[in-house]
């Protein structure tokens, strides 16, 4: 290895350090004071740069965000490998990863709607990030293409588009979960709202 | 009647034709500039009013937008009940429904991205203003209530949840089509959403 190389792996392992504490610290910050009630300006000052390195490492304040939630993203996606690996059916491991989700979802409440508004965002260029910063849909895919190549999913709308429906309606529920609470736990909704995108809002058995 | 009120309920009709004023002028100006590209105080111009009196009427610009949707709502509303009168079986009116608010949303595809996001707004106060100015989920139940009494739909979740569920799968295929466009028209792409949602993703005849 050449001295240059070295210098700049060394540039780039201080660059890694130093994104890794900002996002500790910012990740902190929201839990502590919340998504909103926490500027740059803060996140920057309790991780010792300035505001202006803050945005270098993060454009916005949302991007730390989508840091995390890639991590629950590459989490659930191991979980989902690791399980069908195992011989779990495709549908129990289905369910296991929304009670996961649901789960840190619930328990970091204050940190998902802005994640979810981020997918939403109407700056396309924004949206396009947080879609790809969060391959829920991806993972839905994995863990449905087993039942796809069986024949037990339809097949007038392609595998993509059906995980795609099923990720949307995981936001949705979410959101008005966060936004107007309900009697019910999160993931108690969630598995409600999963059996009806995989059965059908219509009866199997019929009229009874 | 007294004078007083003769100048009272006179003073209420001007007020409301100036409305009326303010949102056609606005209406096209989005429809001829796009929403993003007008702001208040071009509306404000065109319809000889100053930009406080536009802000009295709408407080903000994508008020005007929720005037627009809840019209477009109650034709909706209309038809339902025409058609479910008229004796048509309740899932031929949703299919009717879905088909028309999709010919709407693809003739005025500029218009509804913004509604959809106010729907989402973070702030929760226009988010519960937009919701309650959009009742798609309304229409939905209104449709499905003969199904319901008659016990074809599945009870585990309610019929409210249900109608939110296919409402809200709506506002997410259509902000889909609008931001990353597909090959499909937007009517066969809310069909194929709607049957997934009133059949489920799974094969009703079981593998093949």
């Amino acid at each position: 290895m050449t001295p240059t190389m070295d210098s700049s792996s060394l540039r780039e392992r201080q660059k890694e350090r130093r994104r890794a504490r900002i996002y500790n610290v910012a990740i902190d910050l929201f839990k502590q004071g919340g998504f909103q009630g926490t500027t740059a300006t803060d996140i920057a000052r309790a991780s010792n740069v300035s505001r202006g390195t803050f945005f270098n490492y993060y454009p916005y304040k949302e991007a730390v965000l989508l840091d995390y939630g890639s991590e629950v993203m590459e989490r659930l996606r191991d979980l989902a490998e690791q399980r069908l690996a195992q011989g779990v059916p495709a549908m129990s491991v289905l369910y296991e990863i929304w009670d996961t989700l649901a789960d840190e979802n619930a328990r970091e409440r204050d940190l998902f709607p802005p994640l979810a508004y981020e997918v939403m965002n109407p700056n396309p260029e924004r949206a396009r990030t947080a879609y790809q910063a969060l391959p829920l849909s991806k993972v839905v895919e994995l863990v449905l293409r087993p039942l796809h190549q069986e024949g037990q999913i339809r097949t007038d709308l392609s595998l993509q588009r059906i995980s795609n429906l099923i990720a949307d309606t995981y936001l949705m529920v979410a959101l008005r979960w966060s936004a107007y609470g309900t009697e019910r736990p999160l993931k108690d909704e969630m598995r409600l709202a999963l059996g009806l995108l995989l059965e059908g809002a219509l009866r199997r058995d019929g009229p009874r």
